[in-house]
Parts: C-alpha cells; sequence; structure tokens
C-alpha cells in the first residue's frame, strides 16, 4: 500500500511526542483530519500552535479514525488500548510511542480485537515536553522502531525522516534495555557515589560531566519503563557488571590494551550508524 | 613569597601540558627564561611556536633552573626523578603533571633530596596531543591539584587562571579513581557489552553515546594510571558496582524516586561547581 490511504488520525496524548508526530506528517504532506485528544488545556495549546484541526473525546474520536496514535506514558498506553479498541471501526490501525514494548504488545494482542495494533518507539526527544516542544523534525535521523511490518505506517515514517527499524518486542526491551535503562542506571549510581564524596567535585572534570549526565533525568518516565522492562533490563546490569568485574581483575595485564582497542572500535560503530 | 623569585624554569617534556604550561606562564607575565627539554623534533617544533626561549639536555637545564617543570609520562616521571635531582642546585623546586601522585611523591621521597618536590596534576587536557596543540588558555578554570602547598607555585597557577586544589597523594588518588578512572572503565566496558549485540546500534541514541564516548580514549595514557592507581580503583570500582547492586534490587521500589532525586541533586552539584 503507498501512502495516502488514512484520511483521518487521531492522536491520544498531545504532547512533545504526539505534536510532534502530527506536525511532521502535516510537513510530510499528509493530507487528511489530525484530531487531538487530551486535556482542554493541552488542546488549547495545540490548537494555537495549530498541530491539531480537532479536538474530540476518545471514544468519538476513534470512531471516525483510520489511526490512532498513542503518545501517552507506558501505563496510560496500557490502560488506554482496550478503551480506544472498544470505539475504533474494524480493522483500524492503532499503534503507541512507548519507551518498552512487551507489555504493551502483551496488553494489545489480549485486548485489541477490533481493530489492529502495531507497537511504536520513536527513539527522539527533548530535554523539555509539552507540545509547546513539539517539533516536525523531532524524528529526522532518529530510529523508529516498529513491532511488526504495517505498510502505511512504515511509509510515513520514512516520510518524517525517521530512521524504520523493525524489531519483535522482547528484542526491543531487551536492546533498549542496553543502550538506554543500564545507562540511566549507571548515570544514576554513579552520580550518587560521587556524590558521597565531599572533595570529590573539586577534582571533576569532563569524564564525570559526561557520565552523570543522564543522572540529571526527572523519574516520572523512568517509574513505568522500570516497571515493564524489569527482567531485561536486570539482565542487561548482570551483563555490564559482570564485564566490569572482569576488568578489575584485568586492570594491569597486557590484555588491557586490546580491551581498549576492542571497546574504542564499538564506540566508534555506534557513531557511525547514527 | 610573592611571584617574580623564579628567573630560570626548565620544562621537561615539550608536549601538550609542558608547553602549555610554558605559554601559560608567559602570558601571565612570567619575565625569565623557559628551557626545553625535548627530542630534536619536538624542540624544533617549540621553537617555531615560541613556547620556549632555549632548549639543552637534562643535566644542563636542571643545573640552572629555579624550577623543573616535568609533564611526561608517569613512568617516565618515576625514572627521570633521580636524574632531576643529581643535577639541580640544592633548594630547586620540582613539580610534575602526572594524573596519579601517590607513586610519584613516594619515588621523590626516596630520590629528591638535592631538590623540593611538590606533586602537582593539572586536570586539563585536549583530544589532541603534541606542543602543537599547546595552549596558553589550557588550564583556565579547571582544578590543578598541589599535593602539598608552595607560595611560589600557588602564586602561578593562580595567574594561569586554573583553579587551586590542595589534596593529599592518597586522598587525591582516591577522588581522582572515582570521578576518572572509574568512569573511563565503565564506559570502556559498557561499549563492549553494546558492541557484542549485533543490533543494538540500531536503537542507540544518544545515552549510549554519552556513556560511551571515553571508551574512544587511547591506551597508552592508560596503561600508568592503571598500573599506579591500581588500589584506589579497585576500592572505587568496587563501591560503584555495589551502589548498582542496590539499586538492581530496588528497581521496581519507590524508593527509586527519591535515588533519583539525590543522584540528580549530586549531578548539579558537579556541574555547579565547574
Amino acid at each position: 500500500m503507498a501512502g495516502g490511504q488514512w484520511s483521518v488520525v487521531s492522536i491520544a496524548g498531545v504532547g512533545l511526542m504526539g505534536g510532534s508526530f502530527a506536525l511532521a506528517l502535516r510537513r510530510a504532506g499528509f493530507q487528511g483530519k489530525i484530531i487531538g485528544v487530551s486535556s482542554p488545556a493541552t488542546i488549547e495549546k495545540a490548537r494555537a500552535r495549530g498541530v491539531i484541526d480537532d479536538a474530540l473525546p476518545l471514544d468519538q474520536a476513534a470512531a471516525q479514525s483510520d489511526l490512532v496514535y498513542v503518545a501517552q506514558p507506558i501505563e496510560r498506553i496500557l490502560s488506554m488500548l482496550p478503551e480506544v479498541d472498544a470505539h475504533v471501526r474494524p480493522g483500524t490501525l492503532i499503534t503507541d510511542a512507548g519507551s518498552t514494548k512487551l507489555a504493551i504488545v502483551q496488553q494489545a494482542n489480549a485486548h485489541v480485537r477490533r481493530g489492529r495494533f502495531v507497537g511504536g518507539h520513536p527513539l527522539a526527544g527533548k530535554e523539555s515536553r509539552g507540545v509547546e516542544e513539539a517539533d516536525a523534525n523531532l524524528f529526522r535521523g532518529r530510529p523508529y522502531v516498529l513491532t511488526s511490518r504495517e505498510p502505511e505506517l512504515e511509509h510515513w515514517i520514512e516520510r518524517i525522516g525517521a530512521r524504520l527499524v523493525i524489531l519483535d518486542p522482547v528484542e526491543h526491551d531487551r536492546l533498549v534495555a542496553l543502550v538506554s535503562h543500564v545507562p540511566q542506571l549507571i548515570s544514576t549510581a554513579l552520580a550518587e557515589v560521587i556524590g558521597s564524596e565531599t572533595r570529590a567535585v573539586e577534582v571533576a572534570g569532563p569524564a564525570a560531566a559526561d557520565l552523570t549526565r543522564l543522572a540529571l533525568s526527572p523519574y516520572d518516565i523512568w517509574r513505568d519503563i522500570f516497571s515493564t522492562n524489569a527482567g531485561a533490563i536486570d539482565a542487561a546490569l548482570g551483563a555490564f557488571i559482570a564485564r566490569l568485574e572482569e576488568l578489575r581483575v584485568q586492570l594491569r595485564s597486557v590484555e588491557m590494551e586490546w580491551v581498549f582497542e576492542h571497546a574504542a572500535s564499538a564506540a566508534r560503530e555506534l557513531r557511525r550508524s547514527r
């Protein structure tokens, strides 16, 4: 299917992600109607910025949409999916923008009957949130994971400039545990340990700054990630700690030169692909 | 003692650090002679950039200096100290710019008899090295640790814009293990673990980039740091791993909110002091 089949898209949760998806769709040439489902205060700001064409309660929006895009915190996505499904026309596509995928896809498998669900995770963001920060270019050059193939959604993901990645939910959660959730915990733990040494700040330089930047993140987005991805995070943390314990033993050995070369090569590879 | 007592300063090792110290001294108003002790190729480049006034072998340079500034790799500092001491006039100040301090101060305690040794560690650097990169502003705003008080050296450290920190060598090595050496090992271990997952690069974002940047560092400067600070690094790694193991257990507990607040506050404190 080429693009252009959707005529109405609803965005449930018009914040940074949902608002940016709406703006990006429009900039990419989407000609249909975009309906916002959010609090009155958010709807007012979204209208003022031209992010949405209309605003409706979830049941009415779902009933007339070809796509329902759920851009809410993970626990809210979990609770909203049955409600969305109850109101959509048969065959309507439902997707989400949550940062973990297995719990959400399992919930959809159990509760999405009328609609068709494809899990999504745009790996994009900003330090500030809210529809005020919505940006048509937020997804440009960034990975956008889908948990299964869906031609029209893939078409628009490519049109908005994102890099499409198809990953099953288990694999997605395992990989983001390693590249995102474990780095957050490392940064949090290191900031705490450094913070417990009174004079450490006097000699801290760019290395400490690099590694504690993530520790500045607010907890609210992490609560749901930890509650829905604890198993994968535990496994990835275990692998990281085991490697660090090996380095601790190898510290003065000649193998460390090879370890550094190997790690530098992996770090360069991460940068090449971005 | 106010500034202005030194009339001849020798820089042993005119690379990024030694060359920058020479340029910074000059910019700060030092009127005396600066002698370089380095390989012929380095001396040629240092002269061309106006970093040094003269070049001599170590014995001749040491014999006429008021300060000998040893800016070499740590193992070279250790082997050079007895040689410097053998040639200085009694009471000559000797200092260094090595990244660990206990092994160097112990070596000085054992072998510096004619001169007086004060350990130094300017926490400054650049990605590129060599006298070509020397910069009079390299130390500006950065910590500069001395292992004991020394009025004229303190005077010039402040004149070149650095932030003077007095730390005994054991405390210095313990703190830099935590804020610099452990972050390097964390970054190296994480890059390796991420590198072992083929598809991780497809979903890696700014978090993974932040935490693997240090892994790009070449090993050569780390060999001597690990060989001279293994005990402190082991202890700091142990404290970090223990904290991470606690977070692993607490992952889904309500305490995590407090942990995040505490870590964010420590991370902000690190930034305030820079």
